[in-house]
Protein backbone atom coordinates (compact mmCIF):
# COMPACT_ATOMS: atom_id res chain seq x y z
CA UNK A 1 0.00 0.00 0.00
CA UNK A 2 0.93 3.76 -0.83
CA UNK A 3 2.68 4.98 2.46
CA UNK A 4 0.53 7.57 4.33
CA UNK A 5 1.17 9.87 7.30
CA UNK A 6 -0.81 9.36 10.20
CA UNK A 7 -1.54 11.19 13.66
CA UNK A 8 -2.29 8.66 16.47
CA UNK A 9 -3.20 8.66 20.22
CA UNK A 10 -3.21 12.36 20.10
CA UNK A 11 -4.95 13.25 23.08
CA UNK A 12 -6.43 16.93 24.00
CA UNK A 13 -8.99 18.13 26.53
CA UNK A 14 -12.15 18.79 25.39
CA UNK A 15 -11.62 22.75 24.90
CA UNK A 16 -9.04 21.32 22.57
CA UNK A 17 -5.85 21.86 24.70
CA UNK A 18 -2.93 19.08 24.03
CA UNK A 19 -0.49 20.37 26.39
CA UNK A 20 -0.50 23.04 29.42
CA UNK A 21 1.28 25.82 30.10
CA UNK A 22 4.87 26.52 31.11
CA UNK A 23 6.36 22.98 30.11
CA UNK A 24 9.22 21.68 32.55
CA UNK A 25 11.51 19.10 33.36
CA UNK A 26 9.00 17.97 36.49
CA UNK A 27 6.20 19.13 34.64
CA UNK A 28 6.06 18.27 30.62
CA UNK A 29 2.63 18.75 30.06
CA UNK A 30 2.84 22.43 31.80
CA UNK A 31 0.08 23.01 34.32
CA UNK A 32 -1.80 19.96 32.98
CA UNK A 33 -2.14 16.94 34.57
CA UNK A 34 -1.18 14.30 31.99
CA UNK A 35 -2.55 11.20 33.87
CA UNK A 36 -5.86 12.72 33.63
CA UNK A 37 -5.72 13.08 29.51
CA UNK A 38 -3.86 9.65 29.21
CA UNK A 39 -5.42 7.44 31.60
CA UNK A 40 -8.15 6.04 28.72
CA UNK A 41 -4.81 4.81 26.97
CA UNK A 42 -3.22 3.45 30.56
CA UNK A 43 -5.96 1.19 30.96
CA UNK A 44 -5.34 -0.45 27.38
CA UNK A 45 -3.76 -4.02 27.24
CA UNK A 46 -1.66 -2.22 24.47
CA UNK A 47 -0.38 0.87 25.62
CA UNK A 48 2.93 1.12 24.90
CA UNK A 49 4.13 2.07 28.50
CA UNK A 50 2.26 -1.07 29.94
CA UNK A 51 4.76 -3.03 32.41
CA UNK A 52 2.09 -5.21 33.96
CA UNK A 53 -0.24 -7.89 32.25
CA UNK A 54 -4.09 -6.73 32.35
CA UNK A 55 -5.65 -4.03 30.79
CA UNK A 56 -9.32 -3.65 28.31
CA UNK A 57 -9.44 -4.99 25.16
CA UNK A 58 -12.32 -2.36 24.41
CA UNK A 59 -12.65 0.09 22.26
CA UNK A 60 -9.63 2.20 23.34
CA UNK A 61 -7.64 -0.88 22.82
CA UNK A 62 -8.05 -0.78 19.06
CA UNK A 63 -6.50 3.00 19.39
CA UNK A 64 -3.39 1.93 21.15
CA UNK A 65 -3.16 -1.22 19.53
CA UNK A 66 -2.63 0.59 16.08
CA UNK A 67 -0.12 2.73 17.53
CA UNK A 68 2.60 1.11 16.02
CA UNK A 69 0.94 -0.74 13.31
CA UNK A 70 3.07 -0.37 9.73
CA UNK A 71 4.48 2.93 11.48
CA UNK A 72 7.91 2.99 10.17
CA UNK A 73 9.13 6.35 11.57
CA UNK A 74 8.30 9.21 13.74
CA UNK A 75 8.43 12.69 13.54
CA UNK A 76 8.16 14.96 16.69
CA UNK A 77 8.76 18.70 17.82
CA UNK A 78 11.43 19.45 20.27
CA UNK A 79 8.98 19.99 22.89
CA UNK A 80 8.18 16.77 23.06
CA UNK A 81 11.73 15.27 23.29
CA UNK A 82 12.79 17.71 26.45
CA UNK A 83 12.16 20.66 27.94
CA UNK A 84 15.25 22.67 27.09
CA UNK A 85 15.15 25.89 24.81
CA UNK A 86 17.67 27.35 23.06
CA UNK A 87 21.18 25.93 21.64
CA UNK A 88 21.89 23.02 23.64
CA UNK A 89 24.36 23.18 26.78
CA UNK A 90 25.42 19.55 26.72
CA UNK A 91 23.87 16.62 24.87
CA UNK A 92 23.66 14.92 28.09
CA UNK A 93 19.50 14.83 27.78
CA UNK A 94 18.24 11.81 25.62
CA UNK A 95 14.28 12.21 25.78
CA UNK A 96 11.51 11.49 28.77
CA UNK A 97 11.59 7.92 27.98
CA UNK A 98 14.65 6.26 29.29
CA UNK A 99 16.61 3.58 27.92
CA UNK A 100 13.44 1.95 26.77
CA UNK A 101 11.30 4.68 24.43
CA UNK A 102 8.29 2.84 22.85
CA UNK A 103 9.38 4.07 19.47
CA UNK A 104 11.09 1.10 17.86
CA UNK A 105 11.54 2.98 14.74
CA UNK A 106 13.93 6.31 13.22
CA UNK A 107 12.47 9.41 14.95
CA UNK A 108 12.80 12.45 13.34
CA UNK A 109 13.18 15.86 15.99
CA UNK A 110 12.33 18.68 14.57
CA UNK A 111 14.97 22.00 15.91
CA UNK A 112 16.77 25.00 14.92
CA UNK A 113 19.51 23.45 17.29
CA UNK A 114 20.67 20.31 15.84
CA UNK A 115 22.57 17.68 17.29
CA UNK A 116 24.49 14.55 16.21
CA UNK A 117 22.53 11.33 16.10
CA UNK A 118 22.29 8.74 18.66
CA UNK A 119 20.42 5.53 19.37
CA UNK A 120 18.51 4.26 22.74
CA UNK A 121 17.60 0.20 22.36
CA UNK A 122 16.24 0.42 18.88
CA UNK A 123 14.82 3.83 18.81
CA UNK A 124 17.28 6.30 16.98
CA UNK A 125 16.87 10.04 17.18
CA UNK A 126 18.00 12.44 14.21
CA UNK A 127 17.71 16.23 14.46
CA UNK A 128 16.73 18.42 12.01
CA UNK A 129 16.53 21.78 11.39
CA UNK A 130 14.18 21.46 8.12
CA UNK A 131 10.51 22.51 7.56
CA UNK A 132 7.62 20.31 7.41
CA UNK A 133 7.83 18.90 3.88
CA UNK A 134 11.48 18.94 4.07
CA UNK A 135 11.58 16.44 7.38
CA UNK A 136 8.82 14.33 5.81
CA UNK A 137 10.59 13.84 3.15
CA UNK A 138 13.11 12.63 4.98
CA UNK A 139 11.17 10.18 7.80
CA UNK A 140 9.29 8.62 4.40
CA UNK A 141 12.94 7.62 3.24
CA UNK A 142 13.54 6.41 6.43
CA UNK A 143 9.81 4.28 6.87
CA UNK A 144 11.18 1.82 4.35
CA UNK A 145 7.95 1.51 2.80
CA UNK A 146 5.94 2.06 6.07
CA UNK A 147 3.85 5.28 7.09
CA UNK A 148 4.81 8.03 9.05
CA UNK A 149 3.74 8.79 12.71
CA UNK A 150 3.42 12.82 13.15
CA UNK A 151 3.86 12.54 17.27
CA UNK A 152 3.19 15.84 17.98
CA UNK A 153 2.84 18.09 20.19
CA UNK A 154 0.59 20.50 19.02
CA UNK A 155 2.54 22.79 17.25
CA UNK A 156 3.94 20.08 15.11
CA UNK A 157 0.87 18.60 14.37
CA UNK A 158 -0.65 21.81 13.32
CA UNK A 159 2.15 22.68 11.52
CA UNK A 160 1.61 19.79 9.31
CA UNK A 161 -2.06 20.60 9.20
CA UNK A 162 -0.98 24.20 7.85
CA UNK A 163 1.55 22.10 5.32
CA UNK A 164 -1.26 19.73 4.13
CA UNK A 165 0.91 16.52 4.79
CA UNK A 166 -1.19 14.80 6.90
CA UNK A 167 -3.76 11.90 5.79
CA UNK A 168 -5.56 10.40 8.59
CA UNK A 169 -5.62 11.85 12.39
CA UNK A 170 -7.03 10.04 15.10
CA UNK A 171 -7.49 12.65 18.54
CA UNK A 172 -9.00 11.40 21.62
CA UNK A 173 -10.54 14.45 23.28
CA UNK A 174 -10.42 13.90 27.04
CA UNK A 175 -13.12 15.01 29.28
CA UNK A 176 -11.39 17.44 30.97
CA UNK A 177 -10.63 21.07 30.35
CA UNK A 178 -7.87 23.00 30.53
CA UNK A 179 -8.44 26.59 29.87
CA UNK A 180 -5.16 27.76 28.79
CA UNK A 181 -2.07 26.04 27.18
CA UNK A 182 -1.58 24.81 23.60
CA UNK A 183 -4.87 24.35 21.81
CA UNK A 184 -5.05 22.73 19.01
CA UNK A 185 -8.66 23.59 17.59
CA UNK A 186 -11.59 25.54 18.83
CA UNK A 187 -13.70 23.24 17.09
CA UNK A 188 -12.54 20.22 14.83
CA UNK A 189 -15.32 21.65 12.61
CA UNK A 190 -12.26 23.21 11.71
CA UNK A 191 -11.09 20.43 9.87
CA UNK A 192 -13.64 19.12 7.88
CA UNK A 193 -13.54 20.97 4.93
CA UNK A 194 -10.35 18.40 4.27
CA UNK A 195 -11.19 16.11 5.98
CA UNK A 196 -13.86 13.44 6.80
CA UNK A 197 -14.44 13.03 9.99
CA UNK A 198 -16.27 10.21 12.89
CA UNK A 199 -16.65 10.90 16.22
CA UNK A 200 -16.76 7.68 18.26
CA UNK A 201 -17.77 8.09 22.23
CA UNK A 202 -16.15 5.93 24.04
CA UNK A 203 -16.86 4.05 27.31
CA UNK A 204 -14.15 5.49 29.24
CA UNK A 205 -15.72 9.11 28.55
CA UNK A 206 -13.11 9.63 25.78
CA UNK A 207 -14.66 10.65 22.45
CA UNK A 208 -12.50 9.66 19.60
CA UNK A 209 -12.12 11.56 16.94
CA UNK A 210 -10.91 9.64 13.23
CA UNK A 211 -10.35 12.07 10.26
CA UNK A 212 -8.94 10.89 6.73
CA UNK A 213 -8.30 13.04 3.53
CA UNK A 214 -11.09 13.55 1.46
CA UNK B 1 3.27 -10.37 25.73
CA UNK B 2 1.06 -13.62 26.27
CA UNK B 3 -0.10 -15.59 23.38
CA UNK B 4 -4.15 -14.98 23.19
CA UNK B 5 -7.39 -16.47 21.31
CA UNK B 6 -8.85 -13.85 19.31
CA UNK B 7 -12.29 -13.77 16.94
CA UNK B 8 -11.86 -10.96 14.60
CA UNK B 9 -14.34 -9.20 12.11
CA UNK B 10 -17.00 -11.86 12.58
CA UNK B 11 -19.93 -10.61 11.24
CA UNK B 12 -24.19 -11.58 12.22
CA UNK B 13 -27.19 -10.43 11.67
CA UNK B 14 -29.03 -7.76 14.16
CA UNK B 15 -31.11 -11.79 15.18
CA UNK B 16 -27.63 -13.43 15.57
CA UNK B 17 -27.12 -15.52 12.46
CA UNK B 18 -23.62 -15.74 10.79
CA UNK B 19 -25.16 -17.26 7.64
CA UNK B 20 -28.21 -18.25 6.68
CA UNK B 21 -29.70 -21.52 5.63
CA UNK B 22 -28.66 -24.26 2.44
CA UNK B 23 -25.02 -23.48 2.07
CA UNK B 24 -24.27 -24.36 -1.40
CA UNK B 25 -21.38 -24.12 -3.86
CA UNK B 26 -23.08 -20.67 -5.14
CA UNK B 27 -24.20 -19.71 -1.88
CA UNK B 28 -21.32 -20.06 0.64
CA UNK B 29 -23.72 -18.31 3.04
CA UNK B 30 -26.85 -19.87 2.44
CA UNK B 31 -29.94 -17.99 1.78
CA UNK B 32 -28.11 -14.83 3.39
CA UNK B 33 -26.92 -12.14 1.29
CA UNK B 34 -23.02 -11.96 2.49
CA UNK B 35 -22.77 -8.22 0.71
CA UNK B 36 -25.40 -7.18 3.24
CA UNK B 37 -23.41 -8.66 6.16
CA UNK B 38 -20.22 -7.74 4.88
CA UNK B 39 -20.45 -3.90 3.23
CA UNK B 40 -19.37 -2.68 6.59
CA UNK B 41 -15.82 -4.40 6.07
CA UNK B 42 -15.58 -4.32 2.33
CA UNK B 43 -16.10 -0.07 2.53
CA UNK B 44 -12.51 -0.11 4.67
CA UNK B 45 -9.29 0.56 3.41
CA UNK B 46 -7.62 -2.08 4.73
CA UNK B 47 -10.18 -4.85 3.93
CA UNK B 48 -8.20 -7.89 3.39
CA UNK B 49 -10.27 -8.14 -0.17
CA UNK B 50 -9.68 -4.67 -1.13
CA UNK B 51 -7.65 -4.99 -5.05
CA UNK B 52 -8.49 -1.17 -5.59
CA UNK B 53 -6.94 2.05 -3.72
CA UNK B 54 -9.23 3.92 -2.02
CA UNK B 55 -11.34 3.18 1.12
CA UNK B 56 -12.35 4.41 4.86
CA UNK B 57 -10.39 4.78 7.29
CA UNK B 58 -12.77 5.31 10.42
CA UNK B 59 -13.50 3.19 13.32
CA UNK B 60 -15.09 0.29 10.94
CA UNK B 61 -11.61 0.56 9.22
CA UNK B 62 -9.82 -0.04 12.80
CA UNK B 63 -11.32 -3.20 12.70
CA UNK B 64 -10.23 -4.59 9.44
CA UNK B 65 -7.03 -3.30 9.66
CA UNK B 66 -6.33 -5.40 13.23
CA UNK B 67 -7.29 -8.26 11.26
CA UNK B 68 -3.85 -9.90 10.58
CA UNK B 69 -2.22 -8.06 13.52
CA UNK B 70 0.01 -10.23 15.60
CA UNK B 71 -1.83 -13.04 13.96
CA UNK B 72 0.11 -16.20 13.82
CA UNK B 73 -2.50 -19.26 12.69
CA UNK B 74 -6.31 -19.36 12.31
CA UNK B 75 -8.47 -22.65 12.70
CA UNK B 76 -11.70 -22.43 10.83
CA UNK B 77 -14.61 -25.20 10.80
CA UNK B 78 -14.61 -27.31 7.54
CA UNK B 79 -17.76 -25.54 6.09
CA UNK B 80 -15.86 -22.19 6.35
CA UNK B 81 -13.09 -24.17 3.59
CA UNK B 82 -15.69 -25.52 1.54
CA UNK B 83 -19.52 -26.32 0.60
CA UNK B 84 -18.29 -30.42 0.90
CA UNK B 85 -20.13 -32.38 3.56
CA UNK B 86 -18.65 -36.54 4.41
CA UNK B 87 -15.68 -37.79 2.82
CA UNK B 88 -13.48 -35.87 -0.39
CA UNK B 89 -14.33 -37.14 -3.51
CA UNK B 90 -10.85 -35.71 -4.53
CA UNK B 91 -8.94 -33.22 -3.83
CA UNK B 92 -8.91 -30.36 -6.42
CA UNK B 93 -11.34 -27.52 -3.95
CA UNK B 94 -8.40 -25.43 -2.19
CA UNK B 95 -11.29 -23.22 -0.25
CA UNK B 96 -13.26 -20.24 -1.71
CA UNK B 97 -10.37 -17.74 -1.47
CA UNK B 98 -8.82 -18.80 -5.15
CA UNK B 99 -5.00 -18.63 -5.21
CA UNK B 100 -3.75 -15.70 -2.52
CA UNK B 101 -5.96 -16.31 0.09
CA UNK B 102 -6.33 -13.86 2.98
CA UNK B 103 -5.13 -15.65 5.76
CA UNK B 104 -0.64 -15.51 5.46
CA UNK B 105 -0.58 -18.10 8.06
CA UNK B 106 -0.70 -22.05 8.87
CA UNK B 107 -4.60 -22.62 8.66
CA UNK B 108 -6.55 -25.66 10.68
CA UNK B 109 -9.46 -26.97 8.78
CA UNK B 110 -11.67 -28.57 11.38
CA UNK B 111 -12.96 -31.94 10.10
CA UNK B 112 -14.14 -35.59 10.59
CA UNK B 113 -11.65 -36.14 7.12
CA UNK B 114 -8.46 -34.93 7.12
CA UNK B 115 -6.26 -34.94 3.38
CA UNK B 116 -2.78 -34.02 2.66
CA UNK B 117 -1.76 -30.09 3.65
CA UNK B 118 -1.48 -27.73 1.00
CA UNK B 119 0.12 -24.58 0.29
CA UNK B 120 -1.54 -21.25 -1.78
CA UNK B 121 1.15 -18.22 -1.88
CA UNK B 122 2.08 -18.05 1.81
CA UNK B 123 -1.03 -19.52 3.11
CA UNK B 124 -0.86 -23.68 4.16
CA UNK B 125 -3.92 -25.58 5.36
CA UNK B 126 -4.10 -27.89 7.29
CA UNK B 127 -6.91 -30.67 7.95
CA UNK B 128 -7.21 -31.67 11.55
CA UNK B 129 -9.71 -34.01 13.12
CA UNK B 130 -9.62 -32.71 16.50
CA UNK B 131 -11.14 -31.32 19.69
CA UNK B 132 -10.88 -27.79 19.51
CA UNK B 133 -8.07 -27.75 22.73
CA UNK B 134 -6.15 -30.02 20.63
CA UNK B 135 -6.66 -28.08 17.52
CA UNK B 136 -5.93 -25.08 19.77
CA UNK B 137 -2.35 -26.63 21.00
CA UNK B 138 -1.32 -27.31 17.53
CA UNK B 139 -2.21 -23.76 15.91
CA UNK B 140 -0.36 -21.68 19.07
CA UNK B 141 2.32 -23.98 18.36
CA UNK B 142 2.25 -22.68 14.91
CA UNK B 143 1.96 -19.48 15.39
CA UNK B 144 5.23 -19.27 16.83
CA UNK B 145 4.44 -16.82 19.59
CA UNK B 146 1.99 -14.56 18.09
CA UNK B 147 -2.04 -15.01 18.70
CA UNK B 148 -4.53 -17.49 17.01
CA UNK B 149 -7.49 -16.70 15.43
CA UNK B 150 -10.73 -18.45 15.60
CA UNK B 151 -11.85 -17.78 11.88
CA UNK B 152 -15.81 -19.27 12.43
CA UNK B 153 -18.33 -20.51 11.07
CA UNK B 154 -20.69 -19.91 13.60
CA UNK B 155 -20.49 -23.64 15.25
CA UNK B 156 -16.49 -23.73 15.30
CA UNK B 157 -16.74 -20.23 17.41
CA UNK B 158 -19.54 -21.78 19.69
CA UNK B 159 -17.26 -24.83 19.91
CA UNK B 160 -14.52 -22.82 21.26
CA UNK B 161 -16.50 -20.72 23.21
CA UNK B 162 -18.13 -23.86 25.20
CA UNK B 163 -14.60 -25.33 25.72
CA UNK B 164 -13.43 -21.78 27.29
CA UNK B 165 -11.15 -21.29 24.85
CA UNK B 166 -11.33 -17.94 23.46
CA UNK B 167 -9.57 -14.51 25.39
CA UNK B 168 -11.21 -11.78 23.57
CA UNK B 169 -13.68 -11.93 20.70
CA UNK B 170 -14.91 -8.94 18.41
CA UNK B 171 -18.31 -9.58 16.71
CA UNK B 172 -20.25 -7.26 14.00
CA UNK B 173 -24.03 -6.96 14.50
CA UNK B 174 -25.22 -6.10 11.07
CA UNK B 175 -28.61 -4.24 10.58
CA UNK B 176 -30.05 -6.95 8.96
CA UNK B 177 -32.06 -9.89 9.69
CA UNK B 178 -31.96 -13.47 8.67
CA UNK B 179 -34.33 -15.53 10.40
CA UNK B 180 -32.90 -18.42 10.28
CA UNK B 181 -29.70 -20.00 9.77
CA UNK B 182 -26.89 -20.94 12.01
CA UNK B 183 -27.24 -18.58 15.11
CA UNK B 184 -24.11 -17.48 17.44
CA UNK B 185 -26.07 -16.38 20.21
CA UNK B 186 -29.99 -14.98 21.44
CA UNK B 187 -28.54 -12.20 23.01
CA UNK B 188 -24.95 -11.35 23.52
CA UNK B 189 -25.69 -10.95 27.51
CA UNK B 190 -25.40 -14.74 26.97
CA UNK B 191 -21.78 -14.29 26.96
CA UNK B 192 -21.41 -11.22 29.85
CA UNK B 193 -20.65 -13.72 32.85
CA UNK B 194 -17.37 -14.23 30.97
CA UNK B 195 -16.35 -11.40 29.16
CA UNK B 196 -16.48 -7.96 29.39
CA UNK B 197 -18.20 -6.42 27.02
CA UNK B 198 -18.44 -2.75 24.95
CA UNK B 199 -21.09 -2.58 22.16
CA UNK B 200 -19.61 -0.07 20.12
CA UNK B 201 -22.20 1.54 17.51
CA UNK B 202 -20.48 2.47 13.95
CA UNK B 203 -21.77 5.18 11.40
CA UNK B 204 -21.75 2.41 9.17
CA UNK B 205 -24.90 0.92 10.99
CA UNK B 206 -22.58 -1.94 12.45
CA UNK B 207 -22.76 -2.60 16.55
CA UNK B 208 -19.38 -4.05 17.23
CA UNK B 209 -19.22 -6.03 20.37
CA UNK B 210 -15.96 -6.31 21.69
CA UNK B 211 -16.13 -8.86 24.10
CA UNK B 212 -12.49 -10.02 26.44
CA UNK B 213 -12.22 -12.44 29.11
CA UNK B 214 -13.12 -11.36 32.60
Amino acid sequence: MTQIVRVQNFTISADGYGAGEGQSLDRPFGHADPSRLMSWAGATAHWPGRTEPGGTYGLDDYLTRDFANNIGAEIMGRNKFGPQRGPWENYDWQGWWGDEPPFHTPVFVLTHHPRPSFTLSDTTFHFVDASPKEALAQALDAADGKDVRIGGGVATVRAFLAADLIDTMHVAVAPVTLGRGERLWESPAEYTDRFHLEQVPSPSGIVHHLFWRK
